[in-house]
């Protein structure tokens, strides 16, 4: 099948103000133009309620750059059609032909919204017969080999067969902005965990570290932030807290953990603590080095 | 098999300092003499390079108070006897009645440290033939159904079965203490990662907070700590500064995290950076409320 459209899933946002959500989806279609701008994939995006609709002809490039976007949860390539029986009947039949045969097993979920002269389980039991005329596959509800997705939304109805998961989490700006001291590639994953909360991140570096890494980071994951160099002359803490009240940061992210090889990390953090004029926060401080690295190889 | 023994493992210390690791050892050695006085179980503790005995006669009591020991890895149900051949062979037959027949399969793992006038090699072999004809069962290295562990050092042995895997982490007390301030579930989780980091916690609980989810947890960790009540009427602020400074706490944790239910996160951690002397740590802050939840069900 040749798919022209992705359906984008946020999640079931759970925020009780209907004005937060609105922002809240606002930023994440905003930050999803942007992301597939970044990789000049051309595409047409449309948002209904609860659900984001992209059309392009470069979809496998959208997928890959949409499974990076925080805040979504899942997207499915999809097929588009009308809210017909006969049309969902063909293009079902299109996958099954594909997907099944005799030694395999299958299950049609519906969702259905909207007014019809059927209802899901009329569809699921009509569809269901005809793959099974058509394959000799049999139906297994419970744990099948493949799955066909029948979503009928009013006067369009969208055919897919796969949810592949996003990250999750939040869309970059939704929370504060936070100044990363980018001292480590620990202090990297730190900010990840921060960014994929919502804050925006502004990269503190030091003329030492090389900032390919960084960057590899930044378009891995769409994060499109200043970084700011620093000298390594002038007293540190004054420098981060200038920057920091420049670019109107909320917090400053570290990537110090308390682990078995370094002593003394909590005088280190009081140090901070006297130093620096805002919070700083340590979102690895208690994970250990093993589950660090595991977690870094995993963000890429 | 009646067990006497467990064996403790407390993993592959990577502390360069032999001092900072002689340390590391004694507390976990008196932390664990502690959890074992708690539940009222008689025990005999002896310790050598990178393990620790733990001698009983209550040895299923014993396992589950060292499963929750921090900074143990692993502990096994074991039997001693002595570095004879013949003494191990009698012992392992025991074993393999009890657990396989001809539909099963097995492996050895010989270790062995010391002088005998065999090596690990030729333990395996004979061991493994006796096996073989008691048992029919079959030999299988990668992936057996059952596996029989046989560590000889010098004059003794040890024979097991099972290797429980414990929580790792650091035993309470070698990392400093910290102030945890008990306002909601999620507190008690913060405190549970710092804990397991090393840190000894003092607990500070508003008076309308109910105390026994805090003592379960405290027993079930075998945390020995102090619990402060603080009153509703003065500030909370100065108390706690005022607390943190009598324990010698080195900082403050709480559990807040960045969630989709609460706004303006950002805004009350610079509140508490103003208002607090001491550093705060956040160890959820950048976690998700559904892992938070998977958690607390984990640690009880």
């Amino acid at each position: 099948m040749k798919y022209k459209l992705i359906i984008v899933r946020y999640g079931e946002i759970a925020l009780k103000a209907k004005v937060t959500r609105k922002r809240f989806e606002n930023i994440l279609v905003n930050n999803i133009k942007n992301a597939l701008k970044t990789k000049n994939l051309q595409n047409k995006l449309r948002k209904e309620w609860g659900r984001i609709f992209i059309y392009s002809d470069q979809i496998e490039n959208c997928l890959n750059v949409l499974k990076n976007v925080f805040g979504i949860t899942s997207i499915s390539p999809s097929i588009e059609t009308d809210s017909k029986i006969e049309e969902i009947s063909k293009i079902t039949k299109l996958f099954s032909k594909e997907k099944l045969d005799r030694k395999k097993t299958f299950a049609i979920r519906v969702k259905r919204t909207g007014n019809h002269d059927f209802s899901s389980q009329d569809v699921a039991v009509k569809i269901g017969n005809e793959i099974v005329n058509e394959t000799k596959a049999n139906v297994n509800l419970t744990n099948p080999d493949f799955e066909l997705f029948i979503e009928i939304r009013n006067d369009k109805s969208y055919i897919f067969i796969e949810k592949i998961k996003g990250y999750g989490g939040m869309p970059i700006g939704t929370q504060g902005n936070i100044l990363a001291f980018i001292d480590s590639i620990n202090s990297i994953l730190a900010s990840w965990y921060l960014v994929h909360r919502g804050c925006k991140p502004i990269f503190l570096v030091n003329k030492k570290i090389k900032n390919d890494v960084l960057e590899r980071f930044m378009d891995y994951w769409f994060i499109n932030s200043k970084i700011i160099e620093i000298s390594n002359k002038d007293n540190i803490y004054e420098q981060i807290n200038k920057i920091a009240t420049l670019n109107n940061c909320e917090a400053i992210v570290s990537g110090l953990n308390i682990s078995r090889q370094s002593e003394n990390v909590l005088d280190k953090i009081k140090d901070f603590k006297r130093q620096i004029a805002l919070p700083v926060l340590y979102p690895l401080i208690a994970m250990e080095d093993i589950d660090i690295k595991r977690k870094l190889n995993l963000i890429g």
